[in-house]
């Protein structure tokens, strides 16, 4: 599926400013705008290197192989919006207040940084195993940080949770999903917006009514 | 992308018996397989002749096309959820009962036929654009069918939701992850235990608190 060079992704533009040199940043976003568009598969690295306006040659100067752009994406991916979690995190605050926070960050990172959230989490199965390994190393703490939260809350008796690791899973497919339907569902909620929205409809699912 | 003959997937293997000849329906499952695991891009029609043990040639005899197989799976999931939820609705009740039915039936759906559910909400995309109107039709029902219901509890008061669109975006994205994460997550819930937990997940979001 060969194609002519194009415009990144409005949302991927300005990521990753510190990979060097130039020309290795430029196919990361070229790979990351094929991976999120056609999917891992189907994206060949004469696709990438033309998206980059580079010849073929030019990826395997940078990068051993598709895969090991596929992992790059995948590790910087996760660690943003992890690092942004726990910058939020590090504030303190009431059960409901961090379980806020948390949501917010995580929802409004899936629509702000939509070709990103696509890529880190539908094209997941393109990963060698050792990679895979180490990107589930980074998911799971996020489940570890959700429930942390949600069981401090069941502690103080704020929340009512029955199963905090099912909660868990769906605070996290809530934020997840955004990467899927943003900008093509009816709505037009801004990332905050969606984050503020979340943050409301995850509070309502566990606050305990009196 | 070549490979060997395989089983197909474990929920996959009794759908659409009225599929004729029988090896137009074992092509059908195999391409709905294919382009679950390795997304319909990467999908070659050798691939999916190899998958149903019949000969390249097999494919065009019974589709003219790999995109009007994708069309044909795409038809029949999103016929599939939109009969189970039209069922449903025939039943009279509150508007709790019937936004729960609805939330029940579409979420476990997506747990009980997760491979069509990754096909029919991931692969989109390869759709031709007449094919994905007819798609969007079909889907613009679930919405409609989504919002009519909540419409319902806002008037008789027994919900309280500032924004329908919005809760309706998110009941369904909600059952639509399931797809992706069913299985994977290590919480180990049934279909209906996922149609259960997501009915008592969306009702205390929407209804009201006195």
């Amino acid at each position: 599926m060969s194609r002519s060079p194009r415009m990144p992704a409005s949302d991927t533009r300005a990521l990753w400013a510190d990979v060097e040199p130039p020309a290795a940043r430029r196919l990361l976003l070229a790979a990351l705008d094929a991976f999120s568009e056609h999917g891992y598969f189907a994206t060949t690295t004469r696709d990438i290197s033309q998206r980059a306006e580079l010849s073929p040659a030019a990826v395997y100067v940078h990068y051993p192989s598709k895969a090991e752009m596929l992992a790059e994406i995948c590790r910087r991916g996760h660690a943003e919006v992890l690092e942004e979690i726990e910058v939020a995190l590090q504030v303190p605050g009431t059960p409901t207040e961090r379980v806020r926070r948390f949501v917010q960050v995580f929802s409004s990172f899936h629509a702000r940084r939509q070709t990103v959230g696509r890529v880190i989490q539908y094209e997941l199965r393109g990963l060698t195993s050792d990679a895979f390994r180490a990107v589930a190393d980074l998911r799971a703490r996020f489940e570890h940080l959700i429930r942390a939260e949600l069981r401090a809350g069941v502690e103080t008796g704020e929340f009512d949770v029955s199963d905090i690791d099912a909660i868990g899973v769906t605070v996290l497919s809530l934020g997840i999903d955004v990467a899927r339907w943003y900008g093509s569902a009816s709505e037009r909620l801004t990332p905050e917006q969606v984050g503020d929205l979340h943050a409301d409809l995850v509070t309502r699912m566990i606050v305990a009514s009196n």
